[in-house]
């Protein structure tokens, strides 16, 4: 059962549109199916091109910030790699991104030990002017703690979040640490702080300082916003823990520039029905590292995963459509753009998948699908056991870039790969080609390339699927 | 025996001076001694007070390369902390060091794939002009390949030495690779290269690059020379492998001042006789990181072994002094003028010991001391065995600082520290606090407090030794 209420109109209009093809309910693949489908995984296992198209992308273009020329570079790439592997219909569809240059930045305490940080700005941080700032640090672990504190305490402060974030398999100690990053500005401003710093949301044990977006309430005059190497941000409290007052100056030249166009990334291998499979990863990247993990592997995954299913193509009653979406990092614009311009082709996409994970193994299948569709589930978990993964539930989040589309009613699988490590790298300079293991990347294509056959060979309809609920308040 | 030939007027002169209480020889000590050489040892297991030395050092100090405003105050920071540790006859012993800023650097691939490099100058190098080279760059393996190419492939060119530096216990892979940053620039400017790029020499999976000093010969013009992090000397190999020619451009504005003055820093723990026993650390560091494990942690372990033997001076026949060397980094100015200014009593300097390589454990003791003193070195073995320490050969080293005293006959205990990590961290901006365990800290000073405490309280006398042979050209 559908729950209708809360959804939009053009969600409506995709959940009416009932595909002729899933009146039948869906059956789990034949024997021969499953045989194919193990050659095919196997073949990923034994060397799957992943690897390749990674070195590519991050020596040929690099990093590729959303409106960089590093972007511009990024869409003609992956045009071109999409017509080598023999995809149907390459295209780029429009989309605008927003525009923003890092600078350069000096943060040092200046009492009472005179000490260089190191820190970078947060995605969409304003600049100060050019004689910089100078203000008292307040440390707070938390947005709770600052709640706390009088208006008297915080105004005219750089308020620095000290709260760190826990290592996970999953990723949930990010979602937990990555609160301060996104409201921690608006909420420090709000008070009457002049800047706020905090903690790297990651886990490096290395002086790199993790960035990644922030924004500002419409209501609050925007301040500078950055992040510290673990190691500055344990300088920074040992000076705090002193006893005598810490004295901050920061001179930082980002700035916002006028929006610009980049380009969602398509590809496709035409299957015999109107079904589509919609294999997503996003294309853009942050300026510091190359953009290896986050998310070039993601495109190499389903690059080379488009190229072991083109020679398949004949036996695929779902189209595979793979979709590189334009800026992820600043809000997401490729993949609602995705959504609001395939608005009635919304409701052919049969099921979703997204990498934008890493470049580490899979370990677990979830999925989010009608219980009618679990069986093939079942039987896409059967063909990925012999690669080491595990059996998960059937409540997948999908991954950002598919959010609108999962929004309006489509179903997702997650292949989730192993996050232990990922957030050592995410966001910050060492995003680069050498922390990827080219045996860890064939992995993960046999994964995605393997569930993307099944689901596309057939032809299941994975049902529409209510929107997740709500977020709690 | 003494080979005397090649030694200098100063170094006879020590070694004439033989002291009177030499003449008895060496005894192992007593059953008294062995159980309080164990009461030392455990009690420093117990919490040796270094990590809270070296948290001063590393954050009330920080950086302080020579001739810096660091360099000063460490020089203040470290009379007061032999004061606060009991020591007697602290003091400063001037000593003028070289004064290279590093300024900052730019280094991009501008062909065929436009890319920002990490990398940071080699101490001691000059600068660009404002408007900074720009040249192709010219890939070689070392020195040798580099010599065997014809002088018209060379020049105009950035000449990048790639070859990568071995992970070793013993520092062994650091000795060979640090080849190319020491005699890189002079060689690759005598050949017309207009710039020396190399792979960092250390072990660091971050993309930190690798400092240390370089020389240029008298006969070459000076050029640039950087190094730079692994991921990018990969990323700069993977663009050379296109086959079209890489350019590069580079801007740096490092510079060289005037010599600065600094200063040994001495204090001692006196004993009864004339005898010393030299522990020393340096107290200059690189200027990327707060120094924490080069040198602070030497700096702290000395000073907390000192503290540790305070309480016991009543027991010392030898002086234990502690030397805190300035000026390691950029040619050992410090230990050059130690030498040079206590000509007359370095014979009776019985013994050294160095802390120059990190906080990790102590796995072996190495010697060189007279044979006749081998049965106190054992002594000394069986006070560390307890703390995982092999016993090693006679051919120590003795450690940079300690290099001009050893050459004029003083013995050398070497404490071997665990060093396969450590150039993960050396000379990088990865060498902060975080970085060390006050655990593995307590064991070296276990290892070092109770090995001086033997060798003072047996007062023996090691001997004097033939300087070590001169290196194969």
């Amino acid at each position: 059962m559908l729950a209708l209420r809360s959804l939009c109109p053009l969600a409506i209009a995709a959940l009416v549109t009932t595909p002729a093809f899933a009146q039948s309910p869906p059956t789990p693949p034949s024997a021969d199916l499953s045989t194919a489908a193990a050659t095919l995984r196997d073949e990923a296992m034994r060397g799957s091109g992943a690897y390749a198209i990674l070195r590519s992308l991050t020596v040929e273009v690099g990093p590729r910030s959303a409106g960089s020329q590093g972007d511009r570079a990024a869409v003609t790439w992956a045009l071109a790699q999409m017509q080598d592997a023999g995809l149907d219909n390459v295209h780029a569809e429009s989309v605008m991104v927003p525009h923003w240059e890092r600078g350069s930045v000096e943060l040092r305490v200046v009492e009472p030990y005179p000490q260089k940080l190191t820190a970078v700005a947060l995605g969409g941080s304003i600049g100060t002017d050019d004689n910089g700032l100078e203000a008292p640090v307040l440390e707070v672990a938390d947005l709770a703690e600052l709640a706390s504190l009088p208006d008297r305490v915080v105004r005219g402060t750089i308020v620095y979040f000290s709260a760190r974030m826990e290592r996970t398999r999953d990723g949930a100690g990010y979602v937990k640490a990555v609160v301060a990053r996104s409201d921690g500005p608006s909420a420090a401003s709000r008070r009457g702080a002049v800047a706020m710093l905090m903690r790297s949301a990651g886990t490096s044990t290395s002086r790199v300082a993790h960035t990644g977006a922030t924004h500002y309430d419409p209501d609050v005059t925007p301040i500078p916003a950055l992040a510290l190497a673990h190691a500055d941000a344990d300088l920074l409290e040992e000076e705090l823990a002193s006893g005598t007052p810490v004295v901050a100056h920061l001179q930082l030249s980002s700035r916002t520039l006028a929006p610009a166009r980049s380009a969602n990334v398509v590809g496709e291998i035409r299957g015999r029905g109107p079904g589509i499979v919609l294999l997503g990863a996003h294309l853009d990247s942050w300026d510091l590292g190359t953009g290896a993990i986050d998310d070039g592997a993601g495109v190499a995954i389903v690059l080379a995963s488009a190229k072991l299913l083109s020679s398949r193509r004949e036996q695929l009653a779902h189209t595979v459509r793979v979709t590189l979406f334009a800026n992820e990092e600043f809000g997401l614009s490729g993949a609602k753009t995705y959504a609001a311009d395939h608005g009635d082709e919304l409701a052919h996409h049969m099921l979703g998948l997204e990498a934008d994970f890493g470049s580490a193994h899979v370990w677990r299948l979830d999925s989010r699908v009608d219980e009618a569709a679990l069986p093939v589930v079942t039987s896409i978990y059967d063909a990925l056991a012999p690669l080491g993964v595990e059996r998960g539930g059937n409540e997948a989040h999908g991954g950002a870039d598919l959010g609108p589309m999962k929004d309006l009613g489509m179903p997702v699988l997650d292949l989730m790969q192993d996050g232990t490590h990922y957030f050592d790298i995410h966001h910050t300079m060492d995003d680069t080609l050498d922390k990827v293991q080219g045996s860890d990347l064939d992995q993960v294509v046999a994964a995605f390339a393997t569930a993307t056959y099944i689901a596309a060979a057939t032809g299941t309809d994975f049902g529409r699927l209510p929107p997740p609920p709500p977020k709690a308040p």
